[in-house]
């Protein structure tokens, strides 16, 4: 029997706190053998969501939380006020090592900031990369980072290269995951400072399948399995694809029920739009993971429902499974700086 | 009767030149009393190409040139080497004042380093942005700068803002444009450091209707008139844009033709789902004006076809027309800094 695997799950953020994120627990816990949750939240609307569902009881434990991070919250304020809060106490358990992993759909910013300072850094891994998955008509691309690193250094984006690669081999499967940096033209001497310092260095790196520059127009159409770039253009490339999928989806419904006879055509097509329209949906990726922390941090999306909020659990299955922290620290040749000075 | 304008028109660049190219020009030419146009390019494909279209030929002129700058070459080297291309001596009749504008579907960044180097700035503007016009689901929307710029100053930006509020002004008739920073969250303390410097500083401009941070998501929404970032952020926005969109397209298209009941509802939904995708046309905006140079120099598209060339040269009219540079001038209360310094 493989080992077990201790996953802490927010149970009071996101837009369908507690009833959906219990639900996913609730089916995560019935379809893999080896999990146990600890379920954080206030007693009450908790024990509620659970009455009623069919789970194996004997692995979940609702640990009694009694204050709630808010999503438009500063987040550095609110951990630090807020230290009974479903987030602070989730994180602070992967910290002590009682819980292997933590999920929210909760605010992302807590997320981020509370990974940091609660959960920890691997040692030798200077900033922790927020790395959702994103759906291309070529399979999913991971773009690492999207986080908090909004003024990133070359030494950081190396790191999430290689971060992401190995997510993507251990994860998702992909043999020999094309990195790709992602930048405003495809030429080695293009870009902004910080892309110009980083191309060299990841060319360089003998651990990834290296290929170049990525612009933005081909990260749809899949042509690499990890984009890197510093989170305030990861932010932008994100919101961007949300926005014009959103944008044009609802553009083309307004069409659709223009009249009579665009409505049947419309629904004549149905069957065949929901078939591609799957493959763009974000939602059966799970969540994103904060990478690079002692224990995984996975944030799901705020709207998440039960299915969204299981897969997230399910990553971190396979993410322990995969030990993908002993596989950072030997491939990555991480150095503990703070050791190093001391010897 | 209005003021004559001169506008250089490069007959040799882009993937339809010259044939489109000239058609464009022929019918700006009998579309624009006041126009004048100096073709630039290489004799005989030009004139060939001329040959047979219906315009008044007392107000064009063909200037040889004997070279072209290829759209792959190294902007700087190419525009040091080869003096006589179409692009070169176009953009020096604008600098010697005998052309107002320079159109060209060819290489962007030459467009962008001969902009610079070669038309020369208006003195106290700090760069010259690149402002594309992206269609949105409430009108188009300037989003400045993708062009060179791609570490700017917050100075940059301000004055960036500035341009693109006057720009959506006088030229796409919007009253009090809403100019916004791009950043990743709405609220003022979020971002890089870059949009951190600049939000104070576009807050306390007198002379824009500053409306405060916007997110990528809400852009193809329609959010704000004017958009102002970095060229690099902005390169990554105007490259999703398209990239998504076309994605999106096209995995509906092969939905459509994935089988007869899917295709017959394809040609009923057609009309209608038309209407919705011309909204989303970039072609009919023309091309994007590099602001900011004592004449004005319009990139447009290098698949540009002759109806975007027209557009393009219009751009030009409405640009002189409205005297924008001087509007430059006055409402920025642009400083001369070398003469300042002389003082």
């Amino acid at each position: 029997m493989s080992e077990t695997i201790n996953v802490a799950v927010d149970a009071m953020g996101g837009d369908n706190a507690p009833s959906e994120i219990v639900k996913g627990a609730a089916a995560a816990l019935a379809a893999n053998d080896n999990l146990r949750i600890t379920l954080l939240g206030s007693k009450e609307p908790v024990g509620q969501a659970l009455s009623g569902l069919d789970y194996p009881k004997e692995r979940l434990e609702l640990h009694e939380t009694t204050e709630v991070i808010e999503m438009a919250e500063p987040p550095v304020n609110a951990i630090r006020r807020k230290k009974d809060s479903s987030l602070v106490v989730g994180m602070k358990l992967v910290h002590e090592g009682a819980c292997d992993a933590f999920v929210t759909a909760g605010s992302t910013g807590a997320a981020l900031v509370g990974g940091q300072i609660l959960v920890g850094r691997i040692k030798g891994i200077e900033r922790p990369p927020l790395a959702p998955l994103l759906p291309t008509a070529n399979g999913p691309v991971l773009l690492i980072d999207c986080g908090a690193n909004v003024d990133a250094r070359s030494s950081q984006l190396v790191q999430f290269a290689q971060m992401g690669s190995i997510y993507m081999e251990k994860i998702v499967g992909i043999q020999n995951p094309r990195v790709a940096l992602f930048n405003i033209g495809a030429e080695e001497e293009k870009g902004n400072a910080l892309v110009k310092e980083t191309f060299p260095l990841l060319k360089a790196l003998d651990n990834i399948n290296f290929t170049g520059n990525i612009e933005a127009r081909d990260i749809p159409a899949g042509a690499a399995d990890v984009v890197v770039c510093d989170a305030f253009t990861g932010n932008a490339i994100l919101k961007m694809y949300e926005g014009v999928a959103k944008v044009l989806l609802s553009e083309m419904k307004a069409a659709i029920y223009s009249g009579t006879r665009a409505k049947l055509g419309g629904l004549l097509l149905k069957p065949a739009l929901k078939d591609t329209l799957k493959k763009f949906d974000v939602k059966s990726y799970g969540g994103a993971p904060l990478l690079g922390l002692t224990g995984l941090v996975v944030k799901t999306h705020g709207s998440a429902k039960a299915i969204e909020v299981q897969h997230s659990i399910e990553q971190c299955i396979a993410w322990k499974q995969a030990d993908i922290n002993s596989v950072f620290i030997s491939r990555m040749h991480l150095v503990d700086r703070t050791k190093t000075a001391a010897d």
